[in-house]
């Protein structure tokens, strides 16, 4: 049996609505793009909800189902992917939470919950969050780190913590700050709320008179004496992908949560020099990354950001114009890679539109190219073509087994 | 209300997969089918994925989802189904096992797990397995049949059992005979585990001295001197049609496994002279059966094999002649069955590529005629034209719901 690969190109909200102030057009629909037209030519089209009809997925969400993980089973709370996301390790019962660097007046009302957004100085405070040493519960260490801004990440690390507990984080200014509390039973739920409880109320005693907020507010700035947090999280109990399928599988990312994902799924990571998550990325860089990956991997996810940030920006010339960037990195991927033996998918992990400016439900359309895909016909690429296909509409959790199955990967079901 | 008729046809195997060496063609694409697409013009058409996409159905599988039934709920291991589909009845805590002769040493080293596929007095051996007495459980008998070539099935008899056991077939030569282990803490699979053990060790002592085995070696032939077992099951716990729908029923098969699962639907079972399972099965004497069938049914099953052997076959040619053979049978049922009042689907119960020469994982395209259903004003029925019908993309187990729900058999989900 000859053994193909399959890659998997995923356009970050690429996916858009059509417009009638645009005619109908989307980005895809209007961008000269003849190499995605030509995959498209050559394979099966389908449209696919990535959670169901009606869910808008975070990328997050969307990444977990689109490596065949069902996020109603497998999301386990934002905190943990944010963390992972950072680039930071956690054991499978530490509970991380989205933390923000906030100001408190001496009653613990809020009175800015980003601490005016001023980063003056919050290197030096993480620092002395992590002097903090839990007491009133056994077992439990905190660590603190920044991320971007006024953001950070607090992970709780022990035996038996649990993700059940509510946020300290008020959400409104003018409020008392949050007495976490257990939502449900659990013993491991009430020992993490104390938990959580502890560190804020320390979070405050070593941050009120640290001499980096006298500075701050000496510079007109709100000092940054408390951490809120909210979110608790622990990371997807996912099986790895190596031991779920025996496959040597390769993800290239720059944004941290596709990154983060991936290696919770098993797969090796690699950097691209000029990657950057954003529309000025090294495209080209990229691709040479993944021809390069495809020699020792029998599946690799190539992660393109841009088109979603011209997504958020609402910025449609921009959007078009990743596209035919996009179009440049197929070309130079149909170089090397012969769908007559290896696997070619192009799809997005929702769709963005400019319209919107935010992630939507919409389907996203979906090309699978490969030895043995049935063609649908479809020789432009877009949204409305996609419904078209032969593939009739998936859902994200579906793609991976479609995948795998190529791959002689899945056992028949029954006789 | 006028009393509207059911009759599904299930072409085994039918679907296909478009490949570029026949320009994107399959046999349902190019065979001539005036009656099939005359009837698909009046249809609503559709795809449908038996399982979920990326899951290859087993026939038993898919017929237990086309009549409604979640394979991931009901089926429950592949030694029931092919003890049912060899028309041996079990009841409901029976367990039964695919079985092999087999030859062992006298150290039970597994020499051929096959017994060198001779059928030599194979018969007589099977008369001399049902002598056998469990005693180390009490309360379970056992009960072995032949059914092709070196294989039988064994069906452990009693209250209490569990499929939850492991297989004394090792699976591989040159091993030793396996133990069955419980795959649970349950006392019932510990009980299965050693009356199957009982019975592997008592087959060895039953046959290793018996008068054919000593015949066989003076032939050549290896003894068939051991019983393996592999892959128990306990009977689908499916709720009966007539019951659960106050439906008459009927089903016409030739193929053992179809009507193994009819019959525990309990359908009624009609035996069609000159039906073989085979291309050269006498198609319009089925097509006269299910017109008389209808006349005291609601819902008629019409499987009809053919089309799955010539996939296996990897014969395109004999394929398209299949399908001529189908249109026929189509042609035949059109002229007593008025899809203005009665519904007629044709479908498959998964796709035989000829490409492939096994099942597929691809969807099936899917037409339902009748008084209660919209036209998707599609002439030419394929797997590639199915994928622009009005019923988009279904499940094998929502199609059996759509029909009884034309039947006025099931009620609103709320009010």
């Amino acid at each position: 049996m000859k053994e193909s690969k399959v890659l998997l190109l995923i356009s970050d909200g690429v996916a858009d609505r059509a417009d009638r102030s645009r005619r109908f057009q989307t980005p895809l629909s209007v961008a000269k793009k003849p190499h995605i037209d030509k995959l498209a030519s050559m394979s099966s089209v389908g449209l696919m909800y990535l959670v169901e009809p009606g869910v808008t997925p975070g990328s997050d969400v969307a990444h977990l189902a689109l490596l065949g993980y069902d996020p109603y089973k497998y999301y386990t709370g934002r905190g943990a992917l944010e963390a992972i996301g950072a680039g930071f390790k956690m054991g499978p019962s530490d509970v991380a939470f989205r933390s923000n660097f906030s100001t408190v007046d001496s009653s613990k009302i809020v009175q800015d919950r980003r601490a005016g957004r001023s980063e003056m100085g919050l290197d030096e405070l993480a620092e002395a969050l992590n002097e903090v040493k839990l007491t009133s519960v056994e077992g439990i260490e905190s660590e603190f780190h920044r991320t971007l801004g006024h953001r950070g990440v607090l992970i709780l690390k022990g035996e038996n913590l649990s993700r059940m507990v509510t946020d300290t984080d008020p959400h409104f200014e003018k409020t008392r700050v949050g007495v976490a509390k257990s939502e449900d039973d659990q013993k491991s739920s009430k020992k993490t709320a104390a938990a959580v409880n502890e560190f804020t109320d320390k979070s405050y005693e070593a941050l009120k008179s640290h001499p980096i907020n006298l500075e701050r507010v000496k510079h007109g700035f709100p000092p940054a004496n408390i951490v809120l947090s909210r979110g608790a999280g622990t990371p997807p109990p996912i099986e790895r992908l190596d031991k779920k399928y025996s496959l040597r599988t390769t993800c290239i990312a720059a944004a941290p949560i596709v990154r983060g994902i991936c290696d919770l799924a098993g797969m090796k990571i690699v950097d691209v020099p000029g990657a950057t998550g954003r529309p000025d990325t090294n495209y080209l860089a990229k691709a040479d990354a993944t021809i390069d990956a495809m020699k020792a991997s029998d599946f690799v996810l190539l992660h393109i950001k841009a088109a979603d940030v011209a997504g958020h920006d609402g910025d449609f010339k921009g959007k078009v114009k990743v596209v035919e960037n996009l179009d440049r990195v197929v070309g130079r991927l149909l170089k090397s890679i012969d769908v007559k033996r290896d696997y070619f998918v192009f799809t997005a992990d929702h769709a963005t539109p400019v319209a919107v400016r935010e992630h939507a439900s919409d389907p996203v359309p979906l090309l699978c190219a490969g030895p043995d895909f049935d063609r649908s016909m479809i020789t432009k690429f877009s949204e409305r073509s996609a419904s078209h296909g032969n593939l009739g509409t998936i859902h994200g959790r579906n793609l991976f087994p479609i995948l795998m199955d190529r791959l002689w990967r899945l056992p028949k079901f029954g006789f």
